[in-house]
C-alpha cells in the first residue's frame, strides 16, 4: 500500500450520509487540521453565488484561523433563498460543535442539483459517522475525494513535496467536477470544488494572493462546456505543522511553483473527466499580444461546440478552430496565422496546406489531443484545458436531476 | 399552385453546379434586379471573414447601385487567402459579364466547409445554368432558396405586402443556416445567408440604417451553437419597381415593421431548423436595467450547453437557466427573481417552488418552449431563439466535412 500525502496535522474522511440519491455512494466529506491555518480561497464570480459560497466569502473576509472546510455532494444549495444560507450555516457551526473547534473556524461547499434544499437531518447523521473516520491513510484520502464527487468518474489529487531551507514543506490537494465546468474564479470571490492542504506557514495575505495566480493559470484555464458554476470552490488551508517557519522569499516561490503544478494536474484531470469526454485537448495560442488576448482566443476554441464535436468525430476541422478565434473578440490578422492539429500543420500563414486526411484522422484518433495556433503578432501564449463533446454528454445531462 | 410572392423586377433561381458534393443538391445561386438597386448589407464580426464577405463590404462602402447577388453552398470560401479573395471577386465578374450587367454591381456570398478553394469549373457551368433557370415563380423561389442550404432541412422565406400613399410595395427574403449559426453582424461588417427583396424605393443610407436595426432584433438575436461564422451574411437590394415613389415618414416606418417580421420570422425558422434540433426555445428576459442587460442574459442561457440539453431531455432543470444568467457578466440580484419554462413557474423571488415534476414533463414535451426569466431591476426586455442540443446535433458536427 502507497503511503497516504496527507500533509502534518491534518485528518481528512468521506462518509455516506444519504443527501446524494445515488445508492451507496460517499457524499459528505470532512478536512480537519488539528492546528489552527490561515486559509485562502477563490469563489465563482456567478452572481448566483450558492449559500456555501457566500458563507465562506464572509468568513475568510472577516479573517482568522480556521481549522476545516466541511463539504457535501448530491445537493448544491444553490438558489435556496433564506433557507439554504441559514442551512450553510448550520453546517459550519454543527462541525465546530461536534469537532470542539472554535465558533467561525469551518469553512463549507456543496456541489449538485440546483434549487434544492439540503436534507440537514441526513447531514446531521453523516457527521456523526465522520467522527469516527478521519484519519491520513490512501483510504481517507479517497473517501474524502469520492465523496465530494458527481457525475465524475474518478478520484482526482496530486501532491507535491518541497525540500526548503528548513525542511520538507507537503502540499496535498483533490478536486472534483466534470459537468457546469467553466471555472472563472476571483479573489474571495468554479462546480468545481478543490480542497488544497498544506503543513508550511505561511500568512493568509501571501496564502491569498499565491492562490490566486495559480487559480488562474489552472483552474480558471480549463473548460468542459464553458457553463460557470454558481458552487465553484478551491481553499488552500495551510496549518504550519512541518514547523519549518514562514515562508518567504524563495521558499515562497518554490511553494508557488508546487501549487501550480498540482492546480494544473488538477485541472488537466477534470478536463480529462469531463462529462461524456472522449479526449483531452490542450489548446495553445501562442505568440499573442498579451496573456489576456491568448487565454480569450484558447477559450473560445475550448468551449466551440462545432470545433469540440469535430474532435470527437476525430475530424481535423481546423477551419472550426480558426472561426472560433476570430470570434473571440481579439484583433489579430488572420493572413498570418499557422494552425496544428495533433502533430499535423493545417493551415500556414493564413492559407489551407495539403495535409493527408488519413494522417490526420489517425493522429486525431488518439486520446491526447494538442492544437497549436500561431498569432505571430506578439510574444505572449496560453493554455487551455477542455475536452471533446460527446454523445455521452448529451445523455448524462438530458437527464440529469432524475 | 400559390403565387409567387418575388417583388416586381426582380428574377431568381437555383441550380446544380457541382460545387456541394451532396449528389444532386442544388448549390448556386443568383438574385437578379431587373433595374438598379439600391443595396444595404450587414456581415459577420469575425476576425476571420471568408472572402466574398471582404469583397461585399468593398463594394457596399463604394456605394453606387447594384443588380444583384450570387451565392454557392458547399464551400464557404473563407481562409482560402489570395486565391480565395480571387475566387470571389471572380464570381461576381462572371455574373456581370453573361448578365450584361454593369461592372461592380453584383454581390457574392458563399456558405459550406471553411478552408478549401472554390471550383470555379464547375462555378463557370452552373453560370451557364442560371441563364435559362431564372424566373418570379414559387419554383424559382424555392430553387433558389435551396440552392443556398447546407445542413438545413427545410426552405426557410417570408414575405410580406404593404399597403402605402402611393400603392403596394413588396418585400420577399430567404435564409439559410442550421449550425454554426450565433450570427454578431454589425453595420458594413453571420454562416447564415439572407437575401432580402423589396421593389420599395429606399435610399442606401436609410436602407442599411433599416436593415441594421432589423438585424440587431432578429438575426442578432438566434443561436444555434454559440459559433459565429466567418461568411455570416444579409443582403437587401431595393429596385423600386413597385413606382410608388422614394419612401419616407410613415410609409418607411410601416416598410421598417414589415421587414422586423420578416427578419424576425427568418430568424424563428433558422432556430426549428437547428443542427440536430428537437425544440424551438425562445427566452424571454423581462424588467432588466438596460435592453442589452436583457439581450446579454437571454443569450447566454440561450447558448449554454447544459440548459440546451436539459430541454432536449424535457427536464425542467431552472437551475441551469438561473446559473447561465448569473454568469452574463450582468448584474442583477438573485433573491428577486422569477422563473417559468414552458408556462409552469419554478422559482419565485429567489426561491424555488414546489411544482409538479409530471406536469412539467408534459409542458416540456411540447416542441415549442418559452422560457421567462423577470429580473425585476428596471423596465426593458430582449427576446432570442434558439434549439435544444441533442444526440443528433453530435452525430451531424462529429463528421461534418466527410
Amino acid at each position: 500500500m502507497s503511503s497516504s500525502n496527507i500533509p502534518n496535522g491534518f485528518k481528512v474522511g468521506g462518509v455516506r450520509s444519504g443527501i446524494s440519491k445515488k445508492e451507496g455512494k460517499k457524499d459528505l466529506a470532512l478536512f480537519i487540521s488539528e492546528f489552527p491555518a490561515t486559509a485562502a480561497g477563490t469563489f465563482t464570480q456567478n452572481m448566483a453565488k450558492a449559500a456555501p459560497v457566500v458563507v465562506d466569502i464572509a468568513r475568510l473576509k472577516r479573517g482568522g484561523k480556521f481549522y476545516g472546510v466541511v463539504a457535501n455532494s448530491g445537493c448544491a444549495n444553490a438558489c435556496t433563498g433564506a433557507e439554504g444560507k441559514k442551512n450553510a450555516l448550520q453546517m459550519c457551526m454543527e462541525i465546530e460543535n461536534k469537532f470542539a473547534l472554535p465558533k467561525d473556524s469551518v469553512l463549507v461547499a456543496s456541489t449538485g442539483v440546483i434549487g434544492q434544499l439540503l436534507n440537514m437531518q441526513k447531514f446531521y447523521g453523516g457527521v456523526e459517522l465522520l467522527k469516527s473516520s478521519l484519519g491520513k491513510s490512501v483510504k481517507n484520502e479517497n473517501d474524502a475525494a469520492l465523496a465530494v464527487m458527481t457525475t465524475d468518474t474518478f478520484i482526482k489529487k496530486a501532491a507535491r513535496k518541497i525540500k526548503i531551507k528548513n525542511g520538507i514543506v507537503k502540499i496535498w490537494g483533490c478536486v472534483k467536477g466534470a459537468g457546469m465546468i467553466h471555472p472563472d474564479m476571483a479573489g474571495l470571490h468554479a462546480t468545481m470544488l478543490s480542497f488544497i492542504l498544506t503543513d508550511a506557514q505561511i500568512d493568509a495575505k501571501n496564502l491569498q494572493k499565491t492562490l490566486e495566480k495559480s487559480v488562474d493559470q489552472s483552474f480558471n484555464c480549463v473548460s468542459v462546456d464553458g457553463d460557470t458554476s454558481t458552487n465553484d470552490t478551491v481553499i488552500l488551508l495551510a496549518n504550519a505543522a512541518s514547523k519549518t517557519g514562514k515562508l518567504a522569499g524563495k521558499d515562497l516561490r518554490k511553494f508557488a511553483d508546487a501549487l501550480d503544478e498540482i492546480t494544473v494536474d488538477l485541472a488537466k484531470q477534470i478536463a480529462k473527466d469531463g462529462e461524456g469526454a472522449t479526449k483531452f485537448i490542450e489548446i495553445e495560442v501562442k505568440n499573442a499580444k498579451t496573456a489576456n488576448d491568448a487565454k480569450l482566443i484558447a477559450r473560445t476554441i475550448a468551449t466551440s461546440p462545432l470545433f469540440k464535436t469535430a474532435v470527437f468525430g476525430a475530424d481535423a476541422n481546423w477551419g472550426r478552430v480558426i472561426a472560433a478565434a476570430g470570434r473571440a473578440g481579439v484583433p489579430f490578422n488572420p493572413d498570418k496565422i499557422d494552425i496544428t492539429m495533433g502533430g499535423i500543420q493545417t493551415f500556414k500563414n493564413g492559407a489551407p496546406l495539403n495535409f493527408s486526411e488519413k494522417r490526420a484522422k489517425k493522429a486525431l484518433l488518439k486520446k491526447d489531443i494538442k492544437v497549436e495556433l500561431n498569432l505571430k503578432c506578439g510574444k505572449c501564449a496560453s493554455k487551455y484545458y477542455a475536452c471533446d463533446f460527446s454523445y455521452d454528454y448529451v445523455k448524462i445531462n438530458g437527464d440529469y436531476r432524475s
